[in-house]
């Protein structure tokens, strides 16, 4: 995906190993893909919890090897964020660190509630106060609330009354626990190194931290462990409706999710999308690097040697503060740049995994075209996005989502492209790992599993699509160098 | 005093003036003496507030006057802090925002409560989750749960369950609120200017911003400005107890509190020093700058000339991370120096306002006497401090405090001087203002006004003199050069 | 490349245009793969040079877009370092601004010097003094001394003077200079953007910046712009002697240099390779991402499908301060994770663009056994690398150099690969644009077109390879996971 | 004096102490009044030298202690300053370390030269570079060209070439130099602490790092002390010209210079004011604390009661990047306040060391009326300063001194009060420390003893007075509040 979505979160946690806070440092590193505004350890000693997070990236938050001496211990928990709710100031960063009657606790969250707004007035109504804007604080209040007997019944408690998505850690002094919400909307995986139990949102952090696979956390599932040994609850009632969209963007290639390598699907996406959506063309490249598989896999199916003729700039560094107008028009050029002696005079077929707006990707053409190719033939290795995602996936509002409102034609004709074609949503579910009711697709078919309430999902859904036919394409288009 | 007590909070509030911000910043340097940690400031625009806040003086927080474009609106709250409950980590600088069914609400705190560690139990126990460890987070659980109609009366809800001592501001987008407890520990004045309403902890900060004295706000007082007007709420049975150490130390002598300037009660305490406890001496000096006005009135009622004999280095700049022993050696001679012109074969006449440890002290007459003065006689123009202050003032624990376990020939002979005599309670209490009955001399007399739950106090009054009589003179003395 | 080569210089200048600063912005971050220890951009207003530079990426030192509003001027000379001769202090950051009798003056140099160690001892000698540890103040003092009449006349006669590589860029109030050592060991190319002129290290700075590429700077020219317009002097003998590790690694392959495609010379290097080492392998697989065009070109030329078998984590971050032992061992994985259904069964060939040293390259070889590959076939787009650099390319020294000291049975042995071929020396010139007589290649050949005086060169040569005999090997292994 | 003149430099060197650095550090931090805009401290350890500087407080810039084990060796020295040539850049900051042909030197500079722009002129005609604006670069340069035999001798052939004022301290690695030039400026002091060697700008530091004054160093005088013992070489003519307003304002009152002890001084030049002018008042007071024992002396000679009425704000911070208007108009008052209860009703003498531009004062005199003295009656405690300073005190230029354009009926006419009334030349030289003949009036007479070239001096006295006679008063007031 040549646009950023924002991204949500990434989880890591250990149990029982002298270097728990270090090994949550590494896990981190592995997930950074998942979020590169904020993050945050807290590790915990048997007696009390021991926090430090930062705004940046995981090796500049802890870039002083000497945090890891204050954050003793052997359990810890980790988040690397990017905001879907709450603002991006300090309090908001993660693990959220309170004190309750059980003592102090910690929280890590991936996911987006879609019940927050109600839970929110219910919660202040009886006289909670609120010092952050996230979906996690409501989660701990209803924690702090529950009388039941031990903390992961109270836990319990609290997740009956959560609707939306979430894949959870907290970890006490004593203890962590892990839990993920009944559709198991985001991924969170359990592995052991030695006699340490780890957790994490993806496998690739266990492939760093040197980690065995063991399995998913079920849907409905809060697993936990202690001095005491492992052990699991259940909540609500589990229906598997996992995102697929981890499986196209989001998740990183080389791990292994929901029983399969992402790898691999992304590679059947890309077969079938050579077999939907042949093209007549001389080379086969991707926009770096998220589409690299899927390009891969059209390219070997469609026997179009697979070229690379774009490169991606990976020194960011920091944003702009008040980048000025002459500044905005490089945002796209600064990112990727054209190998000329590739493309030039070229049919080339340009494999994406997905399109939301489709401002950054009409650049990409500008750029192709300027470096001589001949035709250029657009192949999405995903339905057209035409709903957004109140699950955590941070897509724009309805309005700015280009196939909302325009016709596959109409969107080819705004990318001045020679053809395009998106894989069917038929298609991708065929291409999916274990069973295609097991996942989640309203970003493409506007079926949400989950309904939204009214009042929640800050007007995504709410705007018309007028404003793209009364001018947003112009607007869109003014921005473009 | 030489040594230094780790001081409490100045608060200062403005409703109604476009530059709010901006004078509660003059406010806040005005009062920067009762708190050098950290600063803060929330602003109300009628809609929302707007915070900034950070570790260090007012003017190093503020630095950048652009700060000011933020704080936006019309009503402002500003807090300076010496934690005298709580760390000093970042979670807890004032002033404290939070939502609450209310809105957005900032609380600013000047005090200690004495029941803090009962109403912790309790609200936990409820489910109350603590993200700080202050009291001013208690106090706005307690506002939050209030189910009074109107915000001002959940608030007298909210104090009627503290016990301690208290000065508040408290701020919505929409009005501004002061409160005092019953005793009236802490000060807290209202003045005008033009048609704004200002509160402030001391009136020096009301010279500063141009503002008239009206009046203090009264023990058990909760005072409202809004849109709507003044207006102001009762609570408790008032029963006036004014820390009487503001007077003799805290407070800065420019500023006018209970009625009278500070400047005045000090002299007062000098010549009544003078009547009580002459010495035959060439020459009275203070220790700077605390004592200047003490000494004045001991050399004007004794007709010995007032000299300069100790220069204060103001330079202060950060405390040092981690010194060596060679320089804490240094600590003292850091910040004082002698004047060896005015000292050398004098007799000295040295006013200090009171003795806390003695350490710091005694240093000062090693000092003196390298200069080659001929004789000390100390004089304090205060009582000796036997017992720990439980309202707010941070002296140390029972233990520490030198006039606890030593009588004054021993203080003077561990000081060794000449001769040290005190002020006596009799004599402080015919100085001040107003009624004697008025003030709260705990520190000196043991009398506490508000009792001291068992388990609160965190065992300031616990621990026994065998220190000091087995050994902590010696370890004192070590550390001196 | 695996190992990092501590990389050199990038410069990038512009005269004319009343965005100069912006736009050297801009080129610098195109350039930032040659230099990520500083950035620095020094503008130029035909009165005053105004200067900017700090330690970090060019996004971060400039991440305040006012910056440039305070970088005034229609000129501007811009310098991203990695160090190769000096120390990484501050002082140190490029461009280097002084004032001499030509008024003041911004120098940023790209290269090292062979006789820097004699002009420091002969001007010190006169009574230069020294502020720092470059080369580029040697250079700026014999500009400062010479007695010619104009600028560039002075710069004519101080380049005389150098012995070595350099690319460098001059910067006064009014007027922009350019200059290449005799041999152009290192590229630096000129572009127009309107009527305005551009020069950078690469042309892919040019591509970002919208400009087009006119020609190289030609060894021995000094280039000269202002008002006036252009013209150009010659100095010493012209010798072309083209560093072609320039084209194996370190320039970005969208580049043009030296009249032809960076992604073409690697390109052929990849399929001459596949032709003088074929293999019997399922894939073909690059370390990502410089070896990746020559990997594209191995495939196609053997017909082995290419694919992705490791994934490079771009998230990189600050370097650790004081990294444990244990986290030392993460080194490797840090940076790269396989694709486990990429890589399980196959037998793979690795496409590799040089070795140095090859303990990264063993690491990886570990990550790939564990990943479950059947055979590791390496392959290395250039020859064996015996010979340190002495024209600015940041080889270790020859001690170091793992091919100075051993066989190719040996270093296949010590990787524990199943076979290692390198490219040809010959085979490499056949496909190098131009004539091989053009390029230098001592790393590989011991040929040094530029004699090393005895003194210079800091001991790189000196080191026997007894150490490799005698526990090199261990010591290395012992730092592997 | 209640401007700020922007204040020179303070210097501290130590050899032959375990602890150089910390000494270092504890001897600037007593000299802080002699310049607050950086500090820096390069220590040797007879092979290299150490250096560490900053902008800010001593205790600032070296806050963690851990910096002095980077500060090896058992010889430093250190600076604080104020620029007053040069602007206040980074590379600016002092002690200046170079390397010459005698190896590295660090330099330390207090005070101004008089031929600068001849010396710049001449050494860039040569060919020299320089990186700072600083005079102490001139110097440097001047000893690398020295083809003298040994460094005392080269700084020697140096310090022949200077005019104006200069205290320096040069440190090698195996040797410290202190010289002063041949008027004797600024102070300049030799102590003892065991068997190292102390050097100062003043004796306040030796008493806080537990040092015995020796001797001035004199005017003319290279003294040089390394592992051979002490020794001094001579240079130029002396003629004695000490700044007498050191002894007005600039030195600690604390400090022993030129022979007697400060606070002497300023006593008698008080007392010999309340001779010459004295005054029918209630009270004296000081403008704190520069002019307290001034007053002190004044109220003493003429009976009136000495005492405190302006307090003194001593938590100043940072500088406010960009104030607003508003927050301009309280630039005085954040600074002062006034003690009502010791002013009302009142005729009060207010006794300054000196007035410069006299707004300040204005100001002050302002928050006097408010606070309801009777009668104003200022006594300045030197004369009328009409003439700018070449030789480091950074007084503005003549047209903004207000006697140099104005009568003393004019000023008291301006600042509005009820008599002013300046201490005499004549008055004043009768109270200096020895011969009257051995200081410099020049500000006071316009007599200055080093002639000042044209091109030098930076336009100080080139303006005229108009400004002031066509609106300069109105001007300046309508600054107030």
């Amino acid at each position: 995906m040549s646009e950023r979505i924002k991204e949500h979160c990434g989880l890591y946690g250990v149990f029982g190993h002298p270097q728990a806070s270090e090994l949550t440092y590494l896990g981190l590193y592995a997930l950074q893909h998942r979020g590169q505004e904020s993050a945050g350890i807290v590790s915990a000693d048997n007696h009390r919890l021991h926090a430090r997070a930062g705004n940046g990236l995981v090796a500049d938050v802890f870039h002083d090897h000497g945090v890891f001496s204050r954050l003793q211990g052997t359990s810890a928990v980790g988040h690397v964020r990017y905001s879907t709710a709450g603002d991006s100031s300090n309090r908001n960063i993660q693990p959220f660190v309170v004190t309750t009657k059980d003592g102090p606790l910690a929280v890590a969250h991936n996911g987006n509630l879609t019940n927050a707004e109600s839970l929110h007035q219910e919660l202040s109504a009886e006289g909670a106060i609120f010092q952050t804007s996230s979906d996690t604080e409501l989660i701990v209040h209803l924690v702090a609330r529950s009388q039941a007997e031990t903390l992961s019944e109270r836990i319990r408690e609290a997740l009956e009354r959560l609707e939306g998505a979430f894949s959870l850690l907290f970890l006490s002094p004593t203890g962590l626990i892990a839990a993920r919400d009944t559709h198991g909307f985001r991924p969170l995986v359990v592995g052991k190194k030695g006699e340490s139990v780890m957790v994490a949102s993806e496998t690739c952090a266990f492939d760093l931290t040197g980690t065995t696979f063991v399995r998913d956390i079920e849907p409905g599932e809060i697993f936990e462990v202690d001095s005491g040994g492992q052990k699991s609850l259940r909540f609500g009632k589990p229906k598997l409706c996992q995102c697929v969209f981890e499986l196209i963007y989001f998740t990183r290639p080389d791990s292994y999710i929901w029983g399969d390598p992402v790898d691999r699907s992304r590679r059947r996406f890309g077969r079938r999308l050579a077999e939907e959506a042949p093209a007549k063309a001389d080379i086969v490249i991707s926009v770096p690097d998220s589409s690299n598989t899927a390009a891969l896999g059209y390219a070997h199916a469609s026997g179009i040697p697979y070229e690379i003729g774009l490169i991606r700039n990976h020194y960011i560094g920091r944003t702009f503060i008040n980048p000025s107008p002459f500044m905005r028009t490089f945002n796209t050029r600064i990112k990727y740049n054209t190998v000329a002696e590739v493309l030039e005079g070229q049919r080339v077929v340009l494999v994406e995994d997905s399109i939301v707006r489709g401002t950054t990707l009409k650049k990409l053409v500008g750029l192709l075209r300027r470096a001589g190719v001949r035709e250029i033939h657009v192949r999405v290795s995903s339905p057209p996005i035409g709903h957004p995602c109140f699950y955590g996936m941070d897509f724009p509002t309805k309005k700015e989502l280009i196939a909302a409102w325009n016709s596959e034609e109409e969107i080819r004709n705004f990318l001045q492209v020679d053809s395009l074609r998106y894989l069917s949503l038929d298609g991708l579910l065929q291409c999916v790992p274990g069973k295609a009711a097991d996942f989640c697709t309203a970003c493409f078919s506007g079926n949400y599993p989950v309904p939204i309430p009214p009042g929640e999902g800050r007007a995504l859904l709410e705007e018309t699509g007028e404003a793209w036919a009364q001018g947003e394409l112009e607007r869109l288009l003014s921005g473009l160098t």
